[in-house]
């Protein structure tokens, strides 16, 4: 870690803020996806959201939980788990200086196995397709934690 | 992406820690607001934590799922979903070395929509006020991330 | 913040990066260990996961909510609305370049309070040991919030 100021502007930076960025805002549409299932299942979690119902009873009956609702929030949760590590430790991990390759194997491992989890979810898939897709996600940032610690060594 | 060592101690990247540190303590305040709510209401998640009750009929009771509570909470869980990602991406988005004007822009816009969205989930306020806020933040970290992406063009 | 360039390779940014790393770490702990109370409890929250049983009737029941399951998420849920503003707020500490003993004060607080907070959540030890971890790390990272915006003084 001894020359930092010139990691920061190397092509593993550059590489980290694309994939970082990606698998980020593969978490922000789960907030869409979720509404999404929420206005076609009229389920809803607040009073004041049930505008579309023209009754009490009806909002009544919208204050419900969902299965579909609820798998796709359940992604959700599992993203937020698991990406904002990968965000936290793959930033330390660039600033140790990896070389690029190896950098590059990290990254495209753990979005692409964030991006086969959520399908493996929200289909869902036969299990262990999900399991495994979370498994190899967190064997990515386990990967990467390792060397910074090992880089660090306090 | 030129000269990233010359961005982080720019007016920018100085703008960026502030609102960041400002949504994230609001984030934060979310915390002992639930808490100030399950000790008004009574209610609790744990056992061990009923010890104002005097009887176990008491304790019991106290292990209940409340309105006002769960309220705060899914405003907790909402912003997890949206704060994080704006420190990420306006993390990056800072090193990409924006204007100072539209960087403020963005990191006005954000932590204004997320005030506003906490006013209107809590007391709550008729819809769509919380939506539209909802919607105005996820906009000005889309914004970023494309900046970003474009940026890095990989 | 007038010399980042040179903070970021400092002996305060090694430290923070373990100790980030470490706490961040224990946070993705909770999902092995949600998992293994889920397979010992018998208790999913998806269909695809009853894989184990062997009737239909099993895999339903299999499909409920367990307490020491549940007790597990709770203490992943208050590690990501704590950690994760650590690790943010902490990062920005770190660029105002404090003294290398304060700043490890201050992390050796927050990990020691987190690392408490699960012992005492999981076990569960009686309050207000888990309360009282939880206020500590707390003020840990509000102490350093209020560096950064005097440092910052926008």
């Amino acid at each position: 870690m001894a020359e930092l100021t010139h990691m920061i502007d190397s092509e593993v930076f550059l590489a980290f803020s694309t994939y970082a960025t990606v698998v980020v805002l593969k978490m922000m549409l789960m907030s869409p996806m979720t509404a999404y299932f929420r206005f076609t299942r009229k389920c809803f979690a607040n009073m004041e959201d049930t505008g579309m119902a023209k009754t009490p009873e009806d909002k009544k009956r919208m204050l419900r939980v969902d299965p579909d609702v609820e798998r796709v929030r359940r992604c959700h949760q599992n993203d937020l788990e698991n990406i904002i590590p990968f965000v936290v430790i793959g930033l330390l991990y660039t600033l140790t200086g990896p070389d690029l390759s190896t950098a590059l194997l990290h990254f495209r491992v753990f979005v692409g196995s964030r991006l086969f989890h959520t399908v493996a979810y929200v289909l869902p898939l036969p299990q262990p397709s999900r399991g495994l897709a979370w498994m190899v996600g967190m064997g990515a940032t386990f990967s990467m934690a390792y060397r910074v610690l090992s880089s660090t060594h306090l």
